[in-house]
């Protein structure tokens, strides 16, 4: 079971694909994609939008998950995500994978037990648990995490399923 | 030449076609393309992706136009919106069309002749300048009004190329 996580941002959105099989997650790459700021808000849209479908074709994930988003208080920078978001999520559903989204808390929580870690505390986490990952880009690591999140909530899922089921 | 106009919105996205050949505007067609709130955010800004797509596909317009978005109070709001506003700018960039944009006050002085007209003024602005039009939609009026306000200006555009390029 292949996961992508995603971390989008208008500049740079960072991608993370982690493989999760059996309770053991194994790192298989990441990186970021960026959008050239002279051209117009549509083409860089664009831009996003097929450097996360080739991510998706190059790497086949069976899932995706994004962290909901952190609110600004700057409402054109918040439209700027906002409109990130939207041609980033596209890809994923265009490329046919459900998008999981999880609570910034939520992600610290799964990484490193407390939902109010530093980041920097996240990042260490992140290579510890996927060893091989040599990441060093804030993005990436961030959507490493949240793919390390997904697959932590995907088996808690799955063992919860299984304890009912075998209910007599 | 066809001209797109577009007003996106997550519920309720609203786009209309015009024909501007020789300074003179003719209707062409408008509609809204809705998404189903039931649906996750991915699927959501999915359907309004193919949606666009799909009246592109029909229509064959040359250019896009869409209003600048006016920033809500409420940063959720603008978040939804910008997610809305980035599926929708795609479906136009991925079709091939260049999107210009427009501050809402230019497209009211366009349709009015003053930046600070009523909503109602604009709508009746729209059905006069397109005879035949019977958009009763707010949407799909205020897509028109923006793909009249980018036909004004690219007609504008190209007087002032043909007066330079007439100097001796």
């Amino acid at each position: 079971m292949k996961l992508l996580g995603l971390d989008p941002g208008l500049r740079t959105t960072g991608w993370g694909v982690i493989d999760a099989t059996d309770n053991r997650l194994r790192w298989v790459a990441d990186g970021i994609v960026c959008s050239d700021d002279t051209l117009s808000l549509a083409e860089r849209l664009a831009q996003l939008h097929r450097g996360i479908l080739a991510v998706i074709a190059l790497h086949s994930p069976d899932e995706a998950a994004v962290e909901e988003t952190f609110v600004n208080q700057n409402p054109l920078s918040t439209l700027k995500l906002g409109q990130a978001r939207g041609a980033v999520l596209l890809a994923a559903s265009l490329g046919g994978l459900a998008v999981a989204e999880y609570a910034p808390r939520l992600v610290k929580q799964a990484l490193v037990g407390t939902g109010r870690a530093a980041k920097e505390q996240v990042a260490m986490m992140v290579r510890h648990l996927l060893p091989g990952c040599r990441s060093t880009l804030a993005d990436s690591t961030d959507a490493l995490a949240v793919a390390i999140c997904h697959a932590h909530h995907r088996s808690t899922a799955r063992r919860i399923q299984a304890a009912l089921e075998s209910v007599p």
